[in-house]
């Protein structure tokens, strides 16, 4: 048992190192450490090719689902109609600007990396079983969060999807063509998702939970509701000299006095809101300007609660607007409805990581949407593994994980997929 | 005289229109009506290649000098060093970002139909007279405003100049060398300036100075003293949903505390304050920013009031920084001291225009930049005309003067130059 063990590390750190070097310089920003690796640009282009080499070095047979959704089958379901019961396994490989390197790519690296362990130990799936890497997971860069997930699950429409565009105004559907996929087949994908009969995702913690539990590895209990919201306020340009400030229709000022109001708001009923995106037009020095757009991301623990901030969010800007003589019009872009694991599941993966997790699994919640929320919502019974975070900090560069916590990680990921998807050794 | 005046009026309306109506189209954006001629841009360099177009088709010698500045002699400098007392009228051809059609063309259109009504009505110039068309007045390509007659005069050093960068990375030493001008050339021209005897610019009022005053065309007092204050707020990178507000380190946070604190701060003191620059980085929906620039304009009647707006700025900041756990680093980009424009000048023009303008020529000050203040601080006798705008609205599609006053400033801008440099008719 002793040597069986130590082998079964050895190789799972062997060739959880390699699968992770080889990823690692991939759309990294020498200035910051940070990662640019926005969906369909030329470095997530990259990641997915290192993807299928990897899938393929291994032998797994690759294919790309009509959303862009990338799938490493282990043993593939034989195609009837009655094989309803495929394990998924995996994660995401795109980043925010500037974001870390674990975010996504830990949860791929790490089921290609369990996949090499249960083959060592000589394990065979007695169920169809894919590594997953889903597309867009981030929406950095057209804006809507977990894209691949939802247009497979149909929560995104295809239409509104092909006509997302990115800062620079390159839409969904011209990145895609330009990357060699065809955006006339993105839709929801019933037959696919028919034969997902379980998915377990594995993540880097976004905070530090298991910090305080002291514990490598977790398992989620549920998602947070979250939702994006634009706030454009118009105001009037006008020079910034000759304009006396009782004359001005300054759009900045009702932004900046709504992002304070959020705060605050966010802060009283133990929330969490965000603009992290703003965007000023013309964005002169020497001009008042005539438009602020500004991206409000909040969070809660409940459906009620999220509803609350954001109404109270959508109050304090119109009066703000009214206040600075500009007026405000906020959209929402995307909404994510409160998401609970499949308790049954969990309770399964609980017997499972027992001893690879010295028998304390903690169960955490997050506030950060994954596509294994999407899937949950689809109705698929899902779970997440949660890798310990040392600072907390996550879509970011000084996000990471300790290589020992990582293999943790896999041995997990390796437990959960033996006891889910292959007979008992 | 009534039948020569309306044929000088008839000459002047023609010689305007058609100038005004070649430059129109150039960098328009059909979707807001508004202007981008930023400094050498392919629109600012049409702009320049009508100028020397326009010059050329007058018989006017046309030069760039060494630091971009065209220059159109209708009676050049004999060359002697005894040869001081050019006269230069005319303004600028770039623009803000969506800018209007009139600031700056209007005093350039205004200075080559002037030429064209003086020529008209026999008069030689006994005196060397330019007009000027100086490069990159706005600032807001490359973030200084006046960059042409600063670098004339002194006032901008060369290789701070050469390396000031757009937003896309561009400097502004490769911008003048992709558009066919060498950078190496530019600096202080002592022997350019000296030449200069006196300037007269005519520009768009940018608010309702004249309006109120019921006058199509006024003079210019003086121009309040400005500067351009770089605000870099440094926070910690994060995610948006797991990032617990009391976590934080939020430079929007930090940043929108401070605009709301300077916009009370500039009206308290009649004074105007405009952040009307903003960039957030890494300006991700789902990710608390690292990073806030944000510019600040700040301008008032006299330097003390500046200097203390400017002070009780930082002190925000700093105070809004430290409430937020982020940090504040603010650069002075550039400052102009209060304007005093030569009153003997101002007395000569009043007597000039009495005539054109029904003998009222009010006096007006502006809070707005000019080339003419750079050079009146450079020791040039100095005079600025302003033509009504019904709005007061500048640097957006809105500016606007009517046509009628714009022939009433023509008219003026030819008496002024017929009475400082032709010999009495």
């Amino acid at each position: 048992m002793t040597t069986s063990s130590s082998l079964d590390d050895t190789g799972a750190a062997s060739s959880f190192d390699a699968l992770w070097n080889a990823l690692l310089p991939v759309g990294r920003d020498p200035s910051t450490g940070g990662y640019h690796r926005l969906a369909y640009s030329d470095a997530d282009l990259e990641c997915r090719d290192w993807f299928t080499s990897a899938a393929t070095d291994r032998g797994l047979d690759v294919e790309t689902d009509r959303n862009g959704n990338l799938w490493a089958w282990w043993t593939k379901p034989s195609g009837t109609r009655t094989d309803r019961d495929a394990l998924i396994v995996g994660s995401h490989l795109d980043s925010v600007h500037d974001g870390g390197a674990f975010d996504g790519p830990l949860g791929v690296v790490s089921a290609l990396a369990a996949v090499d362990v249960l083959r060592a130990r000589g394990r065979t799936p007695q169920r169809p079983v894919a590594v997953a890497a889903f597309a867009d997971e981030e929406g950095a860069r057209f804006g809507v969060a977990c894209a691949g997930s939802r247009l497979l699950t149909g929560t995104l429409d295809a239409d509104r999807a092909r006509s997302l565009r990115d800062a620079s105004g390159t839409t969904l559907a011209h990145a895609m063509t330009a990357a060699g996929y065809d955006p006339d087949r993105l839709g929801r994908d019933d037959e696919r998702l028919a034969r997902i009969g379980a998915m377990v995702e594995l993540h880097i913690e976004q905070g530090r939970g298991l910090v305080d539990l002291d514990a490598p590895v977790g398992l989620a209990s549920g998602i947070w509701p979250h939702g994006r919201h634009r706030f454009t306020y118009s105001g009037q340009a006008n020079h910034a000299g000759t304009t006396p400030m009782t004359d001005r229709h300054d759009p900045v000022q009702a932004f900046a006095q709504t992002a304070t109001a959020v705060d605050a708001i966010a802060r009283s009923r133990q929330a969490r809101a965000t603009f992290g995106r703003v965007e000023v037009h013309p964005n002169s020095t020497n001009a008042v300007p005539s438009r602020v757009s500004a991206w409000l991301d909040a969070r809660a623990r409940n459906d009620a609660t999220l509803t609350a901030v954001v109404d109270a969010a959508r109050d304090a800007a119109a009066g703000h607007a009214r206040d600075t003589g500009t007026t405000v019009d906020v959209t929402t872009e995307s909404t994510s409805p409160v998401v609970s694991f499949d308790p049954r599941l969990r309770a399964r993966l609980t017997d499972a990581l027992g001893a690879a997790t010295d028998g304390r699994t903690p169960v955490i919640a997050t506030a950060a949407g994954h596509d294994a929320g999407i899937l949950a919502t689809a109705g698929v019974p899902t779970a997440m593994l949660f890798v310990r975070n040392p600072t907390g900090v996550s879509h970011a560069p000084a996000e990471h994980a300790a290589r020992d916590d990582c293999l943790a990680g896999v041995a997990a990921f390796a437990r959960a997929i033996e006891h889910l998807a292959c007979a008992p050794g």
